[in-house]
C-alpha cells in the first residue's frame, strides 16, 4: 500500500497551498508564506482543501470555530464504527514556511487517497482533519481549534475572541465563509495520527524517514520581575547601587545551568530558557531598576521540569538575600507531559517497517494538536525530517521524497489502526 | 557679603521657573516639570530669567544659539577686563525636578544681587549664563549650547539639528525668539563656576554645605552585540544553542565584576553599568538570536576606565571561544576626564570658611556644561546637597535653606576672582 503514495500529488498539493499568503524573497531558498486565520490567504488554502477532499470523495464537514473534517466511508467500513483521524493545520506564524502544518493536513489525504488507490479496505471511516489556528498569534495563544474540540474551551468562548483589529473569531469565519455547526468530537474518535516536520535535527542526524513521537513535553512558562534602583550610572557609586539587571542576569544564567544540571543527571530532553527580558529605564547612562524575564522550562518528565522551576525560585530568593533586589514570580502556564499512544507508536514503527523505512523513537519539545486530542483519545505524533531543524521560519524545509516518505509510514500505520488487511 | 544672599529671593525664582513645563502629581512630595528646548514652556522659562537679569540691571545679550549672558559691570570693574561668569541652564528631562539647572542659573543672579546689595566691588566684569539644551532629549544628546560656545560644534551645525517633529533648532529658536547672534564665548573669560545639584548623597551623609568638584569623571560608551542563534525553546535541545542572552548575562556580570575590582584596588570612584539591553526576537518560547547591550564607564582616571574597557573586550573574546558566538564592539563615545581649576576650588573653599559653612571635595560622575568650559578656561563646579540622590525625578529635592547656603559659596567665590576686597 505504501507504493500508492504519490510524492508528486502530494508535493503538487503542498506547493499549491504554499502560494496563499506567499511572501517574495530574492534569495531562492526562501520560501515563506503568512496565513494569519480569517485572512483572504486562509480562505483560499481553505477552499482549495474542500476541493481536493471531495475530489477524493470524502464528505466534508465544518464545525462552529471552522475545523474542517473530511469523511471517507468505503464499502467496506461500519459508518458506525469510530473512524480513524488525522491531519493538523493550514494556517502559520508570519512568514513561516510551506511544511509547518499544510505537510500534515495534506498527507492525511495523500493517506487517504493511497489507500483508495491500492484497494485497501478499512473496516472503519478514516478522517481527515484540519484544525483552526494551530499557531495563535490572531485570535489566541495556539491550538485553538483543537482546545474547542476537545472541550478545553467552549465554542462560544472561542468566536468571542478578538483579533487586533476588534473583529471576532466568529465574525472573522462567516466571513471567510468557514463558520459551521455543531463542534468536531475526538472523543469519538478511535484513534488520531498527526504528521509534522520535527523542527530539530534528529532525523537528520540519524538518517531516518520519520519519528515516532514517545512523549510531547510539558511546558511551563514563568514570568519573574526583580526591581533594583533606576539611579545616575555615573553619580551612584558602585557600592550604592541595587542594579537590576545584574541581578537578572545571574538569574538567566541559573536557568541555563540548571537545566544542563538535569540534562546530564536524568533527562537529557529537559530544556530551560529565558526567551524574553525587558530593562527598564533601559538607557546606557541609568542603573537598570527593574528587569522582567519570560522563561520557558520544558520536558518529557514532569518532575525535572519542577527541578528546573525550584532553581529559578531559589535563585531569586538568593538574589534578595545577597544583591537586596525585590523579585516576583509568576506561573501563568503550565502543561503535564503528554505521553503518545503506545499502540499507535507501535503501529507506525510496523508501517516504517514494512515499507522499508526506518523509524526512530523521538520527543517532541514543540507543543501539536495532538497534545490536546491524547487527552482524550489515543494519538500519536509522527516526525519528518526539516533541514539543519529550521522552522518558523521562510528557509524551513523537506524534502519532496522524506515528505513522501514519512506519509507512507503515516498512511501505513492508519490502514493498520482502520482494521484493513 | 554672604548674609546679602537672600533665600527667600533665591526661592521665589526657583519656585517661579518651576511652573513652567510643571506636572501635576496627586503626591504632594513631587514636583516635576518638562522643559524641552523650543517649547513654550521653555520660551515663559527663559522670558523670566531675562526680565530678572534686566531687573538687576544686567545687559542681556543672545547668541545664536539661544546661549543667554548677562553682563553685570558695576563702576568699579574695568569693562575690557575678563569677565567672572556663573550659571546652569533651565531645560529639564521629561518630568525632571525643579533644581537640576535652574538652582545654578538663578544661584549665578542670586550672587550678582547679593554683591550689588553688600556694595561689593569687583574689577571684572560678571556674567550670569543660561545655557541651551544642557540635557539633550530634543535637539542633541546633551550639552549643546556649551558645545557651540567652547567651538565643539559650530552654530551653523547646531542650527541645522532637528528635533523629532522635524524642525530644526535655527526654527525652534526663531520661533520662541531667542535666536540671537554671535557666539557666547567662554575662551574670553576668566572663570567660571557652576553650582548644580549633587545627584548622589554624599554632602547629606557628610552634612557639608557644598561639594567642590575635584574631576568631572570622564565618560566611555560601548556598544557590544552577541549573536547567537534564534530557534525553537521547545525543539532545540540544551547542547545545541547558541544562546545570545545566556552569553550576554556573562557580559554584564563582568562590567559588574571589572568595576568593582578597580574600585577595591584604586579608584573608588570607577563605575561600569551595562544600562541597556536589548533581546531579539525577545518572545519567551524562541531562543534568543541576538542581544544589544549600552555599557556606561566612567572613572576620574583615564586608566581605571581603559581597565573596565578591556575587561569588556576580552569577555567578548572569551564568549566567542566558549559560547560560539559572533560579538561586535564599538565606542562611540569616549571624554577623558576634566579636572577643574584649583585656583577656583581653593576661592571656593575659602568663601566656605569665611561663611562658616562646611565644604567639602568630591568628584562629579555626571557630565555638565561645565565639562566643555573647563577645556577653554579655568571652571569649577560646585555641588548643592540632593536628598537621597534623587534626580531626574520629580522627587527630586534640596532643601531652600542648602539651596542658599550652596549660594554663598558661590557667591564668595565669585566675588573673589572677580577681584572684590
Amino acid at each position: 500500500m505504501h507504493d500508492a503514495v504519490d510524492a508528486d500529488r502530494l508535493r503538487a498539493d503542498i506547493e499549491a497551498n504554499g502560494v496563499f499568503g506567499a511572501v517574495e524573497y530574492e534569495d531562492p531558498e526562501k520560501r515563506g508564506r503568512t496565513v494569519r486565520t480569517g485572512t483572504e490567504a486562509n480562505r483560499k488554502a481553505r477552499d482549495r482543501l474542500v476541493e481536493r477532499m471531495e475530489d477524493a470523495g470524502l464528505d466534508v464537514r465544518v464545525d462552529a470555530v471552522g475545523n474542517v473534517a473530511g469523511e471517507w466511508c468505503p464499502p467496506s467500513a461500519d459508518p458506525d464504527a469510530a473512524p480513524v483521524a488525522s491531519g493538523s493545520h493550514l494556517d502559520s506564524v508570519p512568514e513561516g514556511g510551506i511544511f509547518d502544518g499544510p505537510l500534515g493536513t495534506y498527507a492525511a489525504l495523500e493517506a487517504v487517497r493511497a489507500m483508495q488507490d491500492a484497494g485497501v479496505e478499512p473496516d472503519r471511516p478514516v478522517l481527515v482533519v484540519n484544525f483552526t489556528e494551530e499557531e495563535g498569534q490572531t485570535f489566541a495563544d495556539g491550538l485553538l481549534g483543537s482546545s474547542v474540540a476537545v472541550g478545553e474551551r467552549t465554542p462560544e468562548e472561542a468566536l468571542a475572541l478578538e483579533n487586533d483589529a476588534g473583529e471576532t473569531l466568529g465574525e472573522a469565519l462567516e466571513r471567510i465563509g468557514y463558520a459551521g455547526e455543531g463542534t468536531l468530537d475526538p472523543r469519538s474518535w478511535e484513534a488520531f495520527y498527526e504528521l509534522h516536520i520535527e523542527q530539530d535535527t534528529a532525523l537528520e542526524e540519524a538518517g531516518a524517514a520519520a519519528g515516532v513521537v514517545t512523549t510531547i513535553t510539558g511546558i511551563t512558562h514563568c514570568e519573574a520581575t526583580v526591581v533594583g534602583e533606576a539611579n545616575h550610572a555615573g553619580a551612584t557609586a558602585m557600592g550604592d547601587r541595587t542594579d537590576a539587571l545584574a541581578a537578572a542576569s545571574e538569574l538567566v544564567l541559573e536557568v541555563e545551568s540548571a537545566a544542563n544540571a538535569v540534562v546530564d543527571a536524568s533527562s537529557p530532553t529537559a530544556v530551560g530558557t529565558v526567551g524574553s527580558l525587558d530593562v527598564s529605564p533601559n538607557a546606557t547612562n541609568v542603573v537598570p531598576g527593574r528587569v522582567d524575564l519570560g522563561i520557558d522550562i520544558r520536558d518529557v518528565e514532569y518532575r525535572s521540569m519542577e527541578t528546573v522551576v525550584t532553581a529559578v525560585r531559589d535563585e531569586l530568593a538568593r538574589l534578595e538575600a545577597d544583591r537586596g533586589v525585590e523579585t516576583a514570580f509568576e506561573r501563568p502556564f503550565d502543561l503535564h507531559p503528554t505521553p503518545m499512544s503506545d499502540r499507535l507508536r507501535e503501529a507506525a514503527h510496523r508501517a516504517g517497517t514494512a515499507a522499508g523505512l526506518e523509524t526512530m523513537d523521538i520527543h517532541s519539545g514543540a507543543a501539536h494538536d495532538t497534545m490536546h486530542v491524547a487527552g482524550v483519545t489515543d494519538a500519536s505524533l509522527l516526525f519528518a525530517p526539516s533541514r539543519d531543524g529550521v522552522s518558523h521560519n521562510p528557509r524551513e524545509w523537506t524534502d519532496w521524497d522524506d515528505c513522501a516518505d514519512a506519509t507512507r509510514v503515516l498512511a501505513g500505520a492508519m490502514a493498520e489502526v482502520a482494521g484493513a488487511e
